[in-house]
């Protein structure tokens, strides 16, 4: 998995444009022989725009109010009559005024579309914060401890989402596509992470406080910086604040020393004690072990799920027949020491990741069932649209993938797959973007790259990456291990080929050219086809020819006896190539966080003294589907309740019986803040009454039914309104409103 | 979890008493004041009496040979007659004929119950292993790099059983008992594992070859050592066979000291290049790392997930409506870097743990599920019978809690649900045994332990534990984070308690013993309510008497003037205790390799030329419940059979469809081999075969109602026999027999 982190998470408004590829350096070696493409070419957003002529403006009313200032002086100063000054002061108001309402304008821009934006978003993460702490969905590791910076547990609610999202996930992608499912361990021996490029590039750039010693990202700091300059220092100019985006844009592109000099230029110090800072130096963000017990064999924590899978390609390729395509999948803890961790769930030192390894023929990247999800539409975010600034916008699957906007069949089934994963466990399809990797994002191996974004109150948050990464994995491990990681197409009858043959004679090369033989000889193999033919002609007529060895930075004479060229006709039977591999990679911490913030609201208490907490979880990822009340404590309605339960753990319903002589109204408030969808209340012997959870409604269904009831609709067999047209109605006459 | 290994896994004799106490010393600090128990007074097990008479007769054989030699030289130096040597040579020859007959009843007495028993054990692993492999049940990890020891990788069949294992787990456990499930990460950090004991106490000890550097289990070494000469050298007398089977039987309790005179006097080196080796010395079987970028916050990869339960108790039992008892229950993976793991998955470095932690309070350990499981009966091996070198036998529930063999009612309730997971779950239920630990195996805190042991082709191998380990764990992290874990008994009434109160007068006694003030004082606080009444009459009468301070080791004289004790009268509102914990901990990797093995059968191939391969999964585990086959290669039957695979998908149900040309029986012995119970034959485009894999025995089924068929039966709502009753049967003209 490359898994992402929005770095300019505090900017949500949906036509920034942002350029994320720190993490992508684990796998991404960033293109060596390519310029960066050039992003900044197109308009900037419109947003950004009306920002830069509002600070102009304020600029300019500054000047003007204070160049009337000085006229006011002036005119006491030279005793003008009072209607002249008076004149001159409403004048110089009224440019105050002006001043000033540009002030506040630019203050909303800044901050996000309306003026209080920030504030609301931070008030309602801060409601569902606290309920899902209070809940237990989730509590800080360690906390009798302390805790210890991005480590989380989920408490018994917030483990039985987790389980039914897995569960779901597994039903969804596992079993709907026969995908082969593997476990491997956690612990990683160095020679794979070094083969898959962790060791040496999966680093964040790190500075220490020069007396504490105390570590910070480079980035956040410099990061952190700029927005608070752009967002409350309302007097820097137009240039500045370009210059400040311009900084936020391009921070993962800079390297040590220029994030280094714009620490120093700015005066940034260590947030705490406002000490110095070092230079930045990368850390590596993988847990490292030993394993064993002689401390020679190192190993890491792994940091994706994905390498495993990756190591296993030959016998996943031999157990499914050695056809492809095929995809292999897991589901499992990675590992990520970050440097300061932040963001509460979203960004952890340990996490859950479910993976998607599809390898495919190169050639043929089409998907049998692609046709099932061409007709879905839903905000995709192009590359063209972010850097011109514009936002996100609903576009028909089946069209992105007919026009190349979206790379491939497989890439766009994915795609589908993914929005209907997502839209189905209860994220709001509103708030959910598929926004493309920019070029200068991907790793230059990468044929397309799309991030499933969810906008929750830290911003766009990527949940999920579909990436088609070619070849790269495979050929990774095939180099590092000596076993080929391939596949063959076998021919139906036998194919004529012509290859092309060159043949360094080592020999005479070794007298000709001594130490320098071995680079002479790889380049005259590397020689592309038209390149050797050219060197044939030339060596047949002339004898002898110059060539440039890139390696020697010069060039050599070559004979005609030092190299044979040819091309040769061969039969082949087969075809054999490193498959294309298509990831689909799941952060399932992240999408239930979205999740909770996306299921979240408030409603007033009947009496309306109060705003009470809901979780509007569908049945599906509900942590308990039902609650059994007895509507006053009695024994028989107590026995009721009991047979009520031994049903449901019998149809495999999770539940929870309240006995407790509580109110009903609380009992049922209680039940909202878990999202449970159905309350069963007991207030006969024959039946019973089935609330819905947000609707409120309840309908009147007899003792034996009632669990198989609430099993239709939480296995999805009915709907709620189903239920609802078929059983009579129940007006409460309850505490509940 | 406290997981313990059989450390003489080879001797799979049921009456064989084993000593298993290494792993238990991270939690358990030994006994310290009590002496260990005399488990060597009784006799010992009837076969170790039967092979100690063997090597008696053995040596006295081989002294009568060499005797009755000596004479036939006699005889010839003598030049005797021809008849009298003859005769002499005759017995001499009869005697040896003897000597051989021990001999080769010695060799089956040490290597198991009949002469080729190891033999076969050996090759039944081999065939199952073989098939786990090839089937990729599991992968060596990393396998492309020459793997690393005792990592594994689940498979595509091997992970849907771990899920469905995982699964099961969760529907008979956490959602039977409404269990509060929790999940917590695995990277911990070192105050959590120094409270724990495990940063000083969780060690094996170690030898490191004394010039290469490689690393050995010490006492692995003595272990082999033992058993080597147990069993393939016959020579050795009975009392020298006596000793080392002491040696065995108490490997876990010798010191590092003594097991370093062992290894010096028995002359043990390196086995792979005979060097010397260093005398033993502790290493911590934790994974360790560092949290954080500073390199100052040690932490480990946890070796059990316990402690995530017990350092999270305070916000459970207030989750839980500060109510007892109450279980929470974890999975996750865990973490042991063994020094050399052997026995492929039963002992790894990375594994999976189910546990749970029933807290309970200490003063009433009854169950209100208790009536269901006391009728069971199944195989149970006390203390008493270990000691005295009986064999587990048959024991009702109910009596071995009501005799007080099992310490508990709650105890006796998990021991039960374990028994009903395990065979649910196809564990041979006869090759499943309850022993209970031995006093000297159990912490000096535990109440009482018993072991879930399965027989495999290893011995006896303990899966899941069931340990009432009282108020330690709660204590040992209420003592070290000053958090108290506390529960409640709220009084409905206030009760009034007459409480002692001793209170020293520090002055005085500082005055009186100066720096052993401290030793005085918590000496006096420790008395009992006897001693402190008999002092308080003494001081009163007396005005002064002798008082023993163990801590100091005599008698000093205390003072009227030096304590105070009185009795006082309190009203207390509740009572505060720390809760009991009772804790089943489930080696899942282990239950499914035991479940791998005890599922595992050949049988021969209808042309009776090969054996082929069947796993008896359950439904409930097998990796694929069915498989769809089109009898020949036709375009009609494929589409029925993809209209089967959908409503199978529908279903929930995993499936395989295969259509390539291959015969039908070389399918069905394809998917037997995988374990898949039921396939379905499609053979006309109205109704279709399922046949059930173990009776191959088939049915003839609508295309409508095949895939409900299995999915019925599959989720237990009815059995094979059900479907064998209500549907016509088929008589197969396929080449399957």
């Amino acid at each position: 998995m490359r898994f992402l982190i929005p770095l300019i998470s505090s900017s949500i408004t949906s036509g920034h444009y942002r350029i994320i590829s720190r993490l992508l350096s684990a796998h991404s070696t960033k293109p060596q022989r390519s310029t960066l493409p050039p992003f900044f070419n197109c308009q900037p957003p419109s947003m950004a725009a009306s920002e830069e002529s509002l600070r102009k403006a304020l600029t300019e009313k500054q000047s003007a109010v204070e160049a009337h200032g000085n006229a006011v002086r002036a005119l006491k100063a030279a005793k003008a009559t009072k209607p002249e000054i008076d004149a001159a002061i409403e004048a110089l108001n009224s440019l105050k005024l002006e001043k000033s309402s540009i002030e506040k304008q630019l203050q909303a821009a800044v901050s996000g579309s309306d003026g209080d934006g920030t504030l609301s978003r931070e008030a309602f993460r801060q409601a569902a914060v606290n309920t899902l702490e209070r809940r237990l969905f989730y509590i800080p590791s360690f906390k009798i401890y302390r805790g210890v910076a991005g480590l989380y547990d989920y408490g018994p609610p917030g483990c039985a989402v987790k389980s039914n999202v897995l569960a779901f996930w597994r039903q969804h992608f596992v079993l709907e596509e026969n995908m082969l499912e593997v476990d491997c361990p956690c612990v990683t021996p160095e020679v794979v992470l070094k083969a898959s490029g962790h060791v040496d590039k999966f680093t964040d750039l790190m500075v220490k406080d020069e007396k504490t010693g105390t570590c910070y990202r480079a980035d956040h700091l410099l990061k952190d910086f700029c927005n608070e300059k752009l967002q409350k220092d309302l007097t820097i100019s137009a240039e500045k604040a370009a210059e400040l985006k311009h900084v936020l844009a391009t921070l993962d592109d800079l390297s040590a020393e220029a994030l280094g000099a714009k620490i120093k230029e700015y005066g940034i110090t260590a947030p705490d004690t406002k000490n110095p800072l070092s230079d930045p130096y990368p850390f590596n963000l993988m847990f490292q072990t030993s394993i064993g017990p002689s401390g020679l064999s190192p190993g890491y924590m792994r940091p994706e799920t994905a390498q495993g899978i990756f190591v296993n390609f030959k016998d996943l390729y031999y157990y499914n027949g050695n056809k492809l395509p095929f995809a292999a999948a897991q589901i499992g803890q990675a590992f990520r020491n970050e440097i300061s961790p932040r963001q509460g769930l979203l960004r952890v030192r340990e996490f859950t990741l479910a993976e998607i390894e599809h390898f495919v023929d190169p050639e043929d990247k089409s998907h049998p069932k692609y046709s099932e999800v061409v007709d879905l539409e839903f905000l995709m975010f192009p590359r063209e649209e972010q850097m011109c600034g514009q936002s996100a916008k609903k576009i028909r699957l089946g069209d992105a993938v007919s026009k190349g906007t979206v790379n491939n069949e497989t890439l766009g089934y994915f795609i589908g797959r993914v929005y209907l994963f997502l839209t189905r466990l209860g994220i709001d399809k509103d708030r959910l973007r598929f926004r493309q990797h920019l070029a200068n994002e991907m790793a230059h191996y990468a044929a397309d790259c799309w991030d499933a974004e969810i906008e929750c109150s830290y911003g766009w948050i990527e949940c999920v990456g579909i990436a088609d990464r070619s070849a790269y994995d495979l050929r990774a491990h095939s180099d590092k291990s000596g076993v080929p990681l391939v596949a063959a197409e076998k021919f139906s009858e036998p194919r004529e080929v012509e290859k092309l043959v060159i043949a360094p004679v080592k020999k005479e090369l070794g007298l000709a050219f001594k130490g320098s033989q071995k680079n002479v000889v790889e380049a005259l193999e590397a020689m592309n086809e038209k390149e050797a033919l050219e060197m044939k002609t030339a060596l047949e007529s002339k004898g002898e020819v110059e060539f440039y060895v890139c390696t020697l930075g010069k060039n050599v004479p070559i004979k005609k006896n030092m190299v044979s060229i040819s091309k040769e006709k061969k039969k082949e039977h087969q075809r054999v190539f490193t498959p294309s591999v298509i990831e689909p990679s799941f952060g399932i911490g992240r999408i239930i966080y979205c999740l909770f913030e996306h299921s979240f609201y408030t409603r007033p208490s009947k009496a309306g003294d109060e705003q009470l907490n809901v979780f509007r979880f569908p049945p599906l990822v509900a942590p308990i589907k039902c609650t059994v009340f007895p509507l006053v404590q009695n024994q028989q309605y107590e026995d009721v309740a009991k047979v009520i339960s031994k049903s449901l753990t019998t149809a495999g319903i999770s539940h929870k019986i309240d006995i407790t002589g509580t109110s009903i109204g609380k009992r049922y408030a209680r039940t909202d803040e878990l999202g449970v969808p159905f309350a069963i209340t007991v207030d006969s012997t024959k039946d019973v009454t089935i609330r819905e959870r947000d609707s409120k409604l309840q309908v009147r269904v007899s003792v034996e039914e009632a669990a198989l009831v609430v099993k239709s609709v939480t296995d999805g067999l009915r709907t709620w309104e189903d239920v609802w047209e078929k059983y009579p109605h129940h007006t409460s006459g309850s505490a509940d409103d």
